[in-house]
C-alpha cells in the first residue's frame, strides 16, 4: 500500500489520505492517482477536492475513471464492488 | 427533481436510480446525468456502472466531474460537500 503515485482510500480518516497525497506531490511527483472502491469512493472525491482547494491549489485534474471489480469473498463467492480512479498533477518547478 | 436529462441520487435504494435512468434513455434521451453528493457519490458510481453493464450495454461514460459544493445547514452556517456528476450517452437509433 505504500506503491509510489497511488493513494488507495480506505476507511481511515480523510485527513490521512490527504496527507499522504500531499506529500508524495511535495516529494517531487508530479501526478499521483486517488483510488478507492466501494464506499470509500465518496472519500477518494473528497481527498481530491481538500487537495486541491486546500493544500496544492495548483494541481490539477487529470482523468477520472470509474469501473467495476469482482472481489472474492471469504467462502469464494465474487460480488462487484464499483471502483473509482481520480488523477490529481501538478507542475514541478 | 423530474428535471429531464438529470438524475440526482440520494440515500433511496440503488435500483430506484437505475430504473430512472434506463427509463430516460429508453424514452429516446440520449444523455443522462447522473449527479450525487456528499455520501450517496459511491452509489451514483454504483448507479452508472449497474446501468452500463446490465441493462444498457451500450451506454457509454462520458465527462466525470467533481468539486465542491457549499451548503447552508439550517443554523446559517455554511459547510463544504464533494459533488459528482457521471455523463452517460448512447446512440439514438
Amino acid at each position: 500500500m505504500t506503491e509510489e503515485n497511488v493513494v488507495y482510500v480506505g476507511n481511515k480518516p480523510v485527513m490521512n489520505y490527504v496527507l499522504a497525497v500531499v506529500t508524495q506531490m511535495n516529494g517531487g511527483i508530479s501526478e499521483v492517482s486517488i483510488k478507492a472502491r466501494g464506499r470509500a469512493i465518496s472519500r477518494a472525491v473528497d481527498v481530491a477536492e481538500i487537495v486541491r482547494n486546500r493544500f496544492i491549489t495548483d494541481a490539477e485534474l487529470g482523468i477520472i475513471n470509474i469501473r467495476t471489480e469482482e472481489i472474492l469473498n471469504n467462502e469464494g463467492i465474487s460480488t462487484n464492488v464499483s471502483a473509482i480512479e481520480i488523477q490529481l498533477s501538478k507542475e514541478i518547478v
